[in-house]
């Protein structure tokens, strides 16, 4: 199954290798999103080129297109996109909630209409398990229920408790014996306690990995780094930590130094598509006139390919145009700075210097 | 300036070495269109990757956008798009009639209005040539008046002779010492005596090429090959060709059995766009459900890294959740198989078995 040998360590944050079904991934780890089995715009080859070692699929979009059957006929998730690297599929609840039109709430399971095409589903733990099982993923999420910015205490309470009980029920609809490592999803909302509680809970159901989920979803920043500061300390130290969906390098670096092994986010993808540009110092907004006549790469401190052969005056000209190029070109190069600057996190954590450089990145970095 | 090698002719067909500004181009050959100074999804490197080795811009739309001195700022078209290859800009003509808001046509030249901004420019045969000049172009086009497809024979005659003077104008207005390569453009719409006159009438002006141009805008094939057959002839033997916009495969194998040298043609680029795959045996839409369970490759005789890599079931999967991807590989693909038949081509050419193996290709070409 799944190991995590953990090589040096800096306070909280860990430096290490995870192994999973003959993958190797060096943690602290980013995972670019391919929600459709495809990290838009790019090859795998480039995925693999902007140095990612693993990626995170949807179970909920790929299970409503093209459906679990084709992919399996294709020889499943990584034949399918034609990736030899790993592949962690989210369960689905959050899309369910985010996306489509929910129709029902039960203790069994989750009933929706596709965002497609409005056919109605039925989604429920043991299913979603089975969902990603068949899908072909190395590692795969519990099916737990999100708890929106806002929601009040009791109602929060509830959510978490069945988002426990789907774990407990996901856990033992789990073949094992495929080698497919399950992690379990912490909620609680955004009080400490019940955070706690969650992850306590959570840990006594001895997953292989944990995922800390419905954070960075609208609630202030220190509400999130309160949340996550009195979970890491209440989940097993030799197993992964993955804190879903976030985020921004600078909070990148910061769930670091609270103890996080795992990251992924839409923005390096996403912002490129719209014309963002991050750097080691902030982002650009590539569109600003002021890059107009700009000669010069994206990041003079980058050295990927994009910023090897482009100018910021094509780049510019090509997104005004609306060419594909330029929407490939910014993500291929945000991605790569985003595994550049996992890369610099993982040298400070081996040679003890994390907390200093993280003191002068952070510095550095418009947000 | 321009050189022409032969280095093997059957019937009319000529295979040959072009030499221009230290690019060498075997013709046959088929150029991509690149429009906005990209070939559509591509990187200059995956267009080296198809085996191109000359594409065309288009000096009407980087004129309007970014316009001649972002492009002269950024070192030419070579290194703003960080292509290291041939590049022929087309003048301009053909786009002003059809994509902007013509305002006046004088003997002077053509007053329009931009398709992007309205605003309104004057487009002279001097200041096309200065405007591909300053652009950096390798091979520039003569500035001229296009004839749609039932013109009658007066206005064709009006307008054939205004291209023809347009040559002269922009003939010398040519700045030679650049090395830059400008052919005429051959008119005369459909028919014969015209279009044979015109290529007389060019010829005597001595330009280092020919271009064919106003066929395939909506006449009949057996018109356009009618037209290529009377012109051909008549063009200097030791000049290259070049058929303007044309075409399927099996269009650009009955040019070259005219004596064509040089093609271009957005079909594949647009086709790959909405879903299209050429193949060696025609022409497949990766919509149709039949390639929903489909895990061969979009072309099994095909040799380039899409077919290599990617699963018709998969392409069609990008296809219908509009994923770039799926548009990238289309576009690759189609252009490697355009080279790969141009390759094909030629070689058939320097073995003297162009004609049997021609009638084979077309008959077994589902168009």
């Amino acid at each position: 199954m799944l190991s995590l040998t953990i090589n040096a360590r800096e306070g909280r944050a860990r430096r290490g290798v995870l192994r999973v079904r003959g993958h190797e991934i060096d943690t602290p780890a980013f995972m670019p999103v391919g929600t459709q089995a495809t990290v838009k715009s790019l090859t795998p080859a480039e995925v693999r080129e902007t140095e990612a070692q693993i990626i995170l699929n949807n179970a909920y979009h790929l299970y409503l297109r093209p459906g679990v059957p084709l992919v399996e006929h294709c020889g499943g998730l990584h034949q399918f996109q034609a990736w030899d690297g790993g592949i962690l599929t989210d369960s689905g609840g959050y899309q369910i909630f985010s996306l489509s039109s929910l129709h029902k709430v039960a203790e069994e399971g989750l009933t929706f209409r596709s965002h497609i095409d409005g056919s109605e589903h039925f989604m429920s733990p043991e299913k979603a398990i089975e969902v990603e099982q068949r899908l072909g993923a190395d590692i795969i999420m519990s099916f737990d229920q999100p708890i929106p910015w806002g929601t009040g205490r009791e109602e929060t309470i509830t959510a978490t408790e069945r988002t426990h009980r789907w774990a407990a029920r996901g856990r033992a609809a789990w073949n094992q014996e495929t080698g497919q490592a399950l992690f379990g999803i912490v909620q609680g909302g955004f009080e400490e306690d019940l955070r706690k509680a969650s992850a306590t809970e959570l840990a006594a159901l001895d997953f292989p990995g944990y995922s800390i989920g419905g954070l960075s979803v609208g609630e202030p920043k220190e509400t999130m780094w309160a949340m996550l500061d009195a979970v890491t300390p209440l989940l097993p130290a030799e197993k992964p930590r993955y804190l879903m969906g976030v985020g921004l390098p600078t909070d990148i670096v910061r769930g670091v130094l609270l103890g996080v092994d795992m990251f992924d986010c839409v923005l390096p993808t996403r912002m490129g598509r719209n014309g963002s540009a991050f750097t080691w110092e902030g982002r650009l907004n590539l569109l600003n006139v002021q890059y107009q006549w700009d000669t010069g790469p994206l990041d003079p401190q980058c050295s990927c390919a994009v910023c090897r052969t482009f100018s910021r005056a094509y780049l510019r000209h090509l997104l005004k145009a609306n060419e594909i190029l330029a929407i490939r070109s910014l993500t291929y190069h945000n991605l790569s700075l985003y595994q550049q600057v996992m890369a610099r996190v993982r040298e400070n954590i081996e040679q003890g210097t994390l907390a200093e450089w993280a003191a002068g990145f952070l510095a550095g970095y418009r947000e």
